[in-house]
């Protein structure tokens, strides 16, 4: 069963490599009272976690939850200090999968054996990073997405060694830090969500490549439109709705034939050129340039925030993740 | 430009084919003041248009947008009663090139000569439905996005034979009718924002045939994490943020390669089989069927409007069109 878990704060936790996604764990997990050790081999990281730490902060006094009882960061010269006496540590760092391995490998040398590693990758399988481990069974892959610190999902995927009791555990963790553990079943590379954003991907450069339309447009048209339906209900919901009364085989019905058209068979994925990079980068700059990365990571914020106050009140959606916290 | 046009409501309107679409539609003019002749062979038509039109006025009401100097409707016994004297007819009519070409048919030979004719479809191009037309120049899709009293894209596309000023003309009126109409400026199958929705269809399809994921799992990962986003920024920005202050440049550098991964190269459409429409009709009717139609949407409507609140207020985005009509 999906919800077949105990709910369970880790005691200590510990965040390997802190760029954007890092700082935003150590951000959500300080704000739920976990004391939270770090490991960078980079100067900025302690830069980079305060600036995080304080649109966290400011989206939570937002969100009207509580900032007041937070726990506490270190940064720890190594990654073995980080993971020791850890509960829970976070893995996210580059994704090659001979950095991963490397830091895995540094991670079991001085972590608990017990301790549940969760891995953010967006791609790589579990059972591929698991491989050269000691103690393979503890590890998940635990897939956020950004901001970390406010979007509830988190995708947990075993691999051919992870157990389903440390699957749970992962969950139950996940799930204290105010977060919805989605155990994706079946591994496949990329997951479920990032495949879903692939494709999209691909198809947006590909309109952008052959000259269809701008960044801007394809933006627009996401966020004037069909974008506005998938904050609170996803592709099939909405499309038993487009059924009708008759539910979801009538709209199979009616719109499942498409498949066969000439648009559902497209398949070219557009050529990583030098030239499909500046277009991307000019139109990118003439869409959003105007504001820096910071305003624009405060103003996706406060709209979100919005989004979630809105689903709480409507009891509906990631409205009760939120509620589920207070 | 894109908004290189003027505003202007239409005088009278006609809507021809009032099914959720076209009934939708009819309620967007008919808040906006504007007279509407319907034409749809159903005895059901003014059934809709009513659950339809009553849903519209609520979410109006909600939105704080007037709904006391509505439009009148008229129910014509033929299309070509329906559009005589009207200066926008919108076709909404089954998405079959023979019925389409059928219909436009009937549109002109009651239609004064330049009335703009916007079609609905959400995927035949213009220029083969304006083929076999007398006046094929004021033909444009105008293809909108469910609920369509309430989402403001709509996407405008001329075919060969369109002439530009009156894709002008159509961007005026539906501007008019508060919605936010965006120029497609090439003309291909499913235009554009069908084409990204196709991609995702086809891929979340392929994860439910493969039994990766159910309705549910892919509809929560998408509305508790990436649908939360595009309520408000669209791929492109929310990846310019992705990549920090180094900008989409950046993005590229580090992301761009993972186009080359084995997960974006998968191209499979899955097969359309009974078995497939038989695991969707289940998981779907398993995830939502607690709620009749009427319900979900409004619930979806509740939600939209409350997202569109929050954007009106940090204007942004959608919000922007929204505070364009007060």
């Amino acid at each position: 069963m999906e919800d077949d878990y105990t709910p369970h704060l880790p005691a200590q936790a510990a965040v390997v490599g802190c760029g954007v996604i890092g700082a935003a764990w150590a951000s959500r997990m300080m704000l739920k009272g976990v004391d939270v050790a770090i490991s960078d081999p980079s100067a900025e990281a302690e830069t980079i976690l305060n600036e995080v730490l304080a649109n966290a902060v400011s989206a939570y006094d937002d969100l009207g939850l509580p900032t007041d009882q937070r726990g506490s960061y270190t940064i720890a010269s190594s990654v073995a200090e980080a993971v020791a006496g850890a509960e829970l540590i976070q893995e996210s760092v580059p994704e090659r999968p001979e950095v991963k391995t490397a830091v895995l490998a540094q991670i079991e040398a001085g972590a608990p054996v017990d301790a549940i590693i969760g891995s953010s990758t967006s791609g790589i399988k579990p059972t591929v990073m698991q491989a050269e481990m000691t103690n393979p069974e503890r590890l998940v892959v635990a897939h956020p997405y950004n901001p970390v610190y406010l979007l509830p999902v988190v995708e947990i995927v075993g691999g051919d060694q992870t157990t389903l009791g440390n699957i749970r555990r992962a969950q139950g963790m996940y799930h204290a830090l105010g977060m919805k553990p989605i155990h994706c079943r079946v591994e496949i590379d990329a997951f479920i969500g990032d495949r879903l954003l692939e494709a999209l991907w691909r198809e947006a450069l590909w309109l952008v490549a052959e000259g269809v339309a701008t960044t801007k447009e394809i933006d627009d048209i996401m966020t004037h439109g069909f974008g506005l339906r998938w904050a609170q209900m996803g592709l099939f919901e909405t499309y038993r709705i487009a059924g009708g009364p008759g539910g979801f085989r009538h709209f199979m019905e009616q719109f499942g034939p498409t498949l066969d058209w000439p648009y559902s068979k497209l398949m070219d994925t557009p050529d990583f050129t030098p030239e499909l990079v500046d277009a991307l980068v000019e139109q990118s700059d003439a869409q959003s340039g105007m504001h820096s990365i910071r305003e624009l990571e405060r103003i996706r914020d406060r709209n979100i925030v919005g989004f979630l106050k809105v689903l709480e009140t409507n009891k509906w959606g990631s409205g009760n993740v939120i509620s589920g916290q207070r």
